[in-house]
C-alpha cells in the first residue's frame, strides 16, 4: 500500500491527462463549429435585409459592383405601363393562361433543328427576371455541338447509372419505368439544343473581389420561370431536369468558372411525333389561392 | 505520505469522474448532431434523384400521394404542340421578349381597383409551372381587405424598423434612401391587392402523414416567374419583395397551416402616375449566354 499509493496516484494522473486532452480538443472543435455557424446566420440576416429592401432594383457600376446605388450611378426615371381596358386585361390574362396551360414537360424530342435567334430571344426574355439587388445571378450554356451533347449525355448517364444502382430500390426503378424516366437520357442527344442553366453563387468584380449574390437560387429559379414561359410562347418544348451530381463535371466540360453552379439541364426542341406525357391534372383555383 | 497518498488518489478519482462525465455528455451530443446531419444528407440524395428523374411529371392519387405513379393511377397520353412556322416563332419570341422587357419592379402604386378574375387568371397561369414530381408546392393568399392589408403593413414595417435600427449602418440607410426603400412600405396599403406567396415545405395526405416536397423553394420560385410574366402580360405591376422575419406572423394572420412558409410579398396593381424606377440596364446577350 505504501508503495502502491503514489503509483495509483500517477496512474490516475495519466488517465486524467488524456481526458483533459480530449476535452480541450472537443472544446476547440465546438468553438470552430459555433463561430462558422454564427457567420452563416449573419449572412442570412444581411441576405434577408438585402432582398427585402431591394429584390429587383439597384444599379451596377462599371466594376460590376452591385451594391445599392448612389445618386451618381443610378438616377430614377418615370415609369409607366401600357394600360389595357378592363375587358382586354381579362381577355389577355385568360389567353395567356390557356397558352401556358398547354405546357408539359416533354422527354421525347424530334431532332429537327431550331433557329438560334429564337433561343436567343427566349434567353433575353429569361434575363428580364427580377433578382436580388439586380445581381442577375444566372448564365446559360446553349449546346448544339453533337460531340459536346454526347459528352453531356455520357456524364449525366454515368452519374445516373450510379444513382439508380446505389440509391434506388427495384420498386423505385419500376415506378420510374412507368413514367419513362430511367438512367438513359437519349433526349440530350436528340434535341437540337441542351441549355445548361448556371446560377452564379457569387459575382466577381474586375479587381477579382467577390460580390455576394444573395438568394441566387431563388432569383435564378424565377428567371427559369420566364425562360419556360418564353419557350412555350415560341412553340418549343423542354423538360426541367436537374443534373444530379453532374454539376461540377458539366461546369468543367462547358468551361464555366468556379462561381457558377449548374442547377438545371433543359433539352430544347420540338416534341417527337410519338411523344407522350403522364395524364395528370393541375390544382384547381380553390387549392391554389384564398381571397381575404 | 502514507496518509495523503490514498487521499490524492481519491482526489484524482473525483476529477477523473467529472472529466469522464463531460466526455460522455459531449459524445452523446456529437452523436445526435451526426445522426441528424446524416438524415439531412440522405434526404438530399433522394431529393436529387427525385427531381432529376421527375422534375415535372408524376400523378397525384386521391390521398394526395405524390409518389411516382403506377400504371393504374397515371396512364400516358399523346402530346403535341402548336407548331408555328419558323418566321412566326421568331416574331412571337421577339414580341414576348419586348413585352417582358418592359417589366420593372414598382414601389409606387395607384389605389385603383383591379378585377379579381384577372388575378385569378394570373394565379392559374402561375399554377402551370413544373414542380418536383408535380407536387405543386405553392399557395397564394390574395389580400384586398383594407384592415388585413393594414395589419400586414404593420407586421412588415415593425420587423423592418428593427432590421433598419439593429442590422443596418447609416451608410446602408442612406443608400437605401436613394432607391426609395426605407422601413416604410405604404404600397402594401395602397395597392388593391397584396399577394403573399407561400411555399409548402411539405404536403399532407388525408391521413395526416407528411409528403416530402423536394426542392419546394426552387419549384415555387419558378412558379413565381410564371406569375410575374402573367402580371406583366395583363398590364399589372408588382415588386418582388421578401417579408423579412415577418413570415410566421403573416402565416398566422392569414390563417395558413404550419407546412406553409411565406417567401414573397407581392403588392399588385397599377403604377401611380408619378411612379419612378432606377435607371439600370440588363445584361447583354454575351453576358447572358454562350453557344457551344
Amino acid at each position: 500500500m505504501d508503495v502502491s499509493a503514489p503509483f495509483i496516484a500517477n496512474y490516475w494522473q495519466y488517465i486524467l491527462t488524456v481526458c483533459i486532452g480530449i476535452i480541450i480538443v472537443q472544446f476547440i472543435q465546438s468553438f470552430y463549429k459555433n463561430s462558422s455557424s454564427t457567420n452563416r446566420s449573419s449572412v442570412d440576416d444581411n441576405r434577408k435585409i438585402f432582398v427585402d429592401n431591394d429584390d429587383d432594383e439597384g444599379c451596377v457600376d462599371d466594376n460590376g459592383n452591385q451594391s445599392v446605388p448612389t445618386d451618381d450611378d443610378c438616377e430614377h426615371i418615370p415609369y409607366g405601363m401600357v394600360r389595357y381596358p378592363n375587358d382586354e386585361m381579362l381577355t389577355r390574362s385568360r389567353h395567356f393562361y390557356e397558352e401556358m396551360n398547354k405546357r408539359r414537360s416533354v422527354r421525347f424530342f424530334s431532332d429537327e433543328p431550331v433557329a438560334l435567334n429564337v433561343i436567343e430571344n427566349v434567353l433575353l426574355t429569361a434575363g428580364t427576371a427580377p433578382s436580388g439587388a439586380h445581381t442577375e445571378p444566372w448564365f446559360f450554356a446553349v449546346v448544339s455541338n453533337p460531340e459536346v451533347k454526347s459528352s453531356i449525355r455520357e456524364i449525366v448517364e454515368e452519374e445516373e447509372r450510379i444513382n439508380y444502382a446505389k440509391r434506388m430500390g427495384q420498386k423505385w426503378l419500376d415506378d420510374l419505368e412507368v413514367i419513362k424516366t430511367t438512367w438513359r437520357k437519349p433526349y440530350i442527344e436528340t434535341a437540337p439544343y441542351v441549355i445548361v442553366v448556371f446560377k452564379q453563387v457569387y459575382g466577381l468584380k474586375k479587381d477579382g473581389t467577390r460580390i455576394v449574390h444573395y438568394y441566387n437560387e431563388m432569383s435564378s429559379s424565377i428567371c427559369v420561370g420566364f425562360l419556360l414561359a418564353a419557350l412555350q410562347n415560341a412553340g418549343l418544348a423542354t423538360v426541367t431536369s436537374t443534373p444530379m451530381n453532374s454539376g461540377p463535371r458539366l461546369r468543367q466540360l462547358l468551361g464555366r468558372p468556379v462561381n457558377e453552379k449548374a442547377i438545371l439541364l433543359l433539352p430544347v426542341g420540338f416534341p417527337s411525333s410519338d411523344a407522350t406525357v403522364p395524364n395528370f391534372h393541375r390544382k384547381p383555383l380553390e387549392e391554389l389561392m384564398v381571397t381575404i
